[in-house]
């Protein structure tokens, strides 16, 4: 057994997320060989860094991500500050040699993240961002049907993700709670908050994107900026939608929001293939919707696979309760730390890695310079 | 081509059911030899029964059903007044040689049923009672899933028919549009107006019913009459549920209400077998929902079979539009209608007829009885 | 009481779906002035067109549509022919003061739309266009809550129409049940006859669009025709998608398909208000999800409304069976009949107008430039 | 801060999931004064009760569960062997002075409950059952909207637990995995291990039960015994189902099986009052359906409500991620654990207490009782 020491850099709602994975992993995971031990949080405010690492368990506190870097007790770094800062940060890492998990988006740009994944390549060090609904098992389920033909050729494509916590006037832009509503700090809206996680899943569902034409639009002009107090012009997409041709010849249509009257956080897919179609919701994560052509015409409808079985049937599910039992939202960064943690055994990439990442940024920038320049993009 | 010459009795929401029927069937069951004629209507209130003959293109009115069984152009009638009433009605017309079509329950009680039974066929009439649910295309696919094996050894059934039109306690009792709440008119409250067709499709599809244990309730225990204006003692059953064996070792579970909030008229059965089950519910009637054990183990699901299909997978589909596009509760009328005719072609019963129909009121009546006495009855 | 005579114009599913509706419509809407007769209806194949009238009624049959405009024992001519053909018989009857019911798309672009509907406003004649999507129930209660302000400021609105059937390479092309797949009779593919559809309810719900970004595809390249037995080159779409903006400044996004494996006609649409949402879904055409953010927080959720009630509380409902209990997708047509009939009486139009049908045909033909020229294109 | 050393008594399914909760719940309930310590694990293997111990951190082991009441260091026992033996622990357990945590059902019938709840009450320790689906967050929330009279008065209330796990008759019976099959271990089978979830649940929400009336059955008469290898007959219940009037006057029907092919854990209950009813599935836990005829009659439907919600209206969620998105079937125990320590605090009482929990044995033994008797029997 070998001692994974972490070095969290930042601990809002995904600092949180990450730690509880790695406080679980082990207990889920036994077999692992590597245990990640909390070594150390890092933010600016002494206080509130302090305060986490005390709920939470890290065994030291750090304010300058330099100091961490430098520290010979730090294995891995864990990237959760906002968006402008990845980039910095994980070059640094990289130049220190730690292993890095980034939270995605991976960068503010193409630009950025493929530098980002030059740099942990020849710095050879281990990595993976952060696109956790792979690893719902109903996610990875869709995954080894697709890989195993099931679906035949595939037509069509279409994903959504919806949310509603902006309809407000009243809520802020900027600060600990709502960067992402800042363009310096968030980079875009919901094309790298929301689209990105679509777009993940869809590369690694669908295979590639050619070309986009994509819409954003801005509802709330202005926003009081939660640092300033003061209304500043809102500078991100509220919403976007776009239309694509993926590489294998099926049509993609993509949409998100965060002014979906109902929709908490409705991240969908659907897949039609020649032979088979598959959806998902969210909402709902651990039901995977199937539609088996095959099936006897009598009987043939969309079935409603509860992805709880034992038995290897489905993903990951063996490792928790008895079928019919669901596991949360936060178990699916478990199962993608389980396996970094594999993959670090055998020296083999725990996908998606920075390069991998690089292919998702690659859209969204097609996405957001189509929406600007109202034309057809190739990515 | 031979004209069927129907005289109606009765003209209530029924009255409207079974005419729509009679006007529909020839349009989409263009090779039936026999065609309905709207003969009659027979009602007491003659300017009642005027006005419906009116609008539905009744060609004559009467108002006494024994004028109307007396004529000779009148090849079937159709009962389609009070519970208390068929009995007579449907004696006079078989000794008058009529075909007799009559809404359920067929009787008051066993012993009333058994009599008719007995009537229609020592006069050779044919015969049929308007259990309609049997003819919705999704229930008839589920028969032809039991029918051919699918479900295996059958475990258990549950069926439910909840309303909750009943809550409040202004709605009267008896006359025209609230017999049903009269003991006097109906027999029985929910047993007989609503579990009575949990019941007949239950026998069909899973056969005869050993033995009851049951409880029933009146919630209100008076309700001002409709005719009287005088608040009176509420005598039928405002809920009732039972349990029950059946005689292939099942296990049944029964509950009607029209006290529960929030359903109209949701009625659902479930069959669980070894190897498959089956369920369906009323208000998404074209839903057939199935899950089969043989299904590989990583994609089995609940299906919602939509039951619309064409090619003959689905029964009487193919009569109407095309496939995605429902029909409507009306429509199961016109395939038992359908079905009656033809079956009048090859001089064969058409079920439920009366003799099956005594066996829906011998569970009724065991229902009441263990309800009153407190014990498990034998059927 | 008046007859208002119909000579029907083609005998395909469109002409029995609104012979059904000429047939039923007085039996429950029994108040309306005017009673639909089944005069003559036309077909170029005497034998099929006599066969036709023989199984629904028609009193007589031609062979020539010049011949039935010149009757004058006609009143109204429902065109039921393929889309290349709308035109000229509009025209044509327009010219003899007929009444003219047309089915949809009204024209093959907006040229000719507008040479229709001038062409009835000229000669003053009463017209609808069969969008009978409209008057499913579910359908125009949303019309009523949009209309009623629920929704608030509006920032959203989808749509989707798909199908399945076109993924066989096998079907074919042209002739009388697959014209819908060759060019020169329909027109265009999805665009025209199922988009058309999504169009035509979201400017009634949602107002003018202001411009598009479309995107279509052709997956089987060539399909035998039905007449010629030669594999030929299909011109039609058979999938297409847009994103729109609408005048009111809300995002729409479009997409249909005849190759989404599962999906037989499934029509939804959504629109999320700042206030509220509604969406809904052919396939359960009863229901309508509704989403009141004014609802207490705790209880607030996504309601299922079955859209069965009487009271005056759900549209049209009242005149069918009673709560609960489902009426299909043919009552549509019978829906828009009736208020044809009492437009008719008052002299009034009856939305949509060929005049109201050129606003769609606008938004398909900046649709299908779009595609073609892979720009947005102004409505 | 305060440790609470927790010496856990068994290590199966169950064992599991309490040891998680007490892994958890100082992270999501930081504010609590007593932390969990894992100081022992017990059981009679020490091999695999020491690859326990290793894998989830407890800090001893040991076999004899004496030898652990003995230890100063431990604090509060949870009991986790199965039912045949949990009062023998109790009670030595509570003469030590030890807090008990107890796995339910509490007994094997309400005689060993009562004798249970007597020793804990004299002696004065803190007691909990582990009737873990109270602190579902959608069954929290169903227990707020009742106790605020929202329902009004009560008409109806239904619950089901439908398994399929023992279709086959290669399940074995006894044994570590199936003990629950055993009735000498188990006391009785879906009763005491299923319905006692749902007559928990049912009691808390809706009081008291005056009587019951039941049936069960065991399909598969002969299983093989797991530790024998032999062939033994069958003493449990496959399945039971019965009727009761609660003590509110509504009415009850309660159905549970290991044989519902399709079904894992459908734990069902459905709640109708005279102005609203709410229902929930564990299958989709985080759904609350709730109806409320108060609604505007146009826009009345059953709402589901995807209970994670912060702010103070969705019970527990604010402590997990943030809205939208979900958590697992094991967060009611830390939930359940989070209250008991909080309870602890204050000195108060955690619900169900030992003496909670024996009213939900006495309806577990007259429902039995009643099976037996084909009677109805008095709770």
């Amino acid at each position: 057994m070998t001692e994974l020491r972490i070095g969290m850099i930042g601990y809002g709602f995904m600092g949180r997320a990450h730690t509880n994975a790695y406080k679980r992993v082990s207990d889920f995971f036994p077999e692992l060989k590597y245990k990640p031990v909390l070594q150390a949080v890092c933010g600016r405010n002494k206080e509130n860094a302090t305060a986490f690492a005390n709920q939470w368990g890290y065994a030291s506190v750090e304010t300058d991500y330099n100091a961490l870097l430098s520290r010979d007790d730090i294995d891995a770094v864990d990237i959760c500050v906002p968006n402008d800062r990845h980039r910095e940060i994980a070059l640094a890492a990289a130049a220190k040699g730690k292993m890095i998990l980034c939270e995605k988006p991976l960068a503010m740009d193409t630009t950025q993240a493929e530098e980002m994944a030059d740099a942990v390549d020849k710095a050879g060090v281990a990595n993976t961002v952060w696109y956790n609904y792979r690893r719902v098992p109903a996610v990875s389920l869709a995954k080894a049907l697709v890989d195993s033909g099931k679906l035949g050729r595939i037509y069509h494509y279409r994903s959504n993700f919806l949310q509603d916590w902006c309809i407000s006037e009243d809520v802020p832009q900027g600060g600990a709670s709502t960067w992402r509503l800042e363009a310096a700090s968030a980079g875009s809206g919901v094309t790298g908050d929301l689209l990105a996680h679509c777009i993940d899943t869809a590369l690694w569902l669908n295979g590639g994107v050619a070309n986009v034409t994509a819409m954003t639009e801005t509802f709330v002009k202005e926003r009081t900026h939660a640092e300033t107090g003061k209304k500043e012009p809102v500078g991100i997409d509220d919403a976007c939608a776009f239309l694509c041709r993926f590489k294998n010849g099926s049509l993609g249509v993509f949409e998100s929001t965060r002014y979906a009257c109902g929709h908490k956080a409705l991240y969908t897919f659907e897949i039609n293939g020649a032979d088979a179609s598959i959806r998902w919701d969210l909402h709902d994560l651990h039901r995977l919707e199937y539609f088996d052509h095959d099936d006897e015409g009598r009987v043939r409808g969309w079935r409603s696979i509860h992805v709880t079985d034992h038995g290897g049937d489905h993903p990951y599910m063996e490792r928790w309760w008895v079928p019919g039992l669901q596991i949360g939202y936060e178990h699916s960064f478990v199962h993608q730390l389980a396996d970094f943690l594999a993959a670090l055994e055998k020296n083999a990439p725990c996908s998606p890695t920075f390069r991998d990442a690089v292919e998702t940024q690659k859209v969204c920038d097609a996405v957001l310079k189509s929406a600007a320049a109202r034309s057809w993009e190739t990515v």
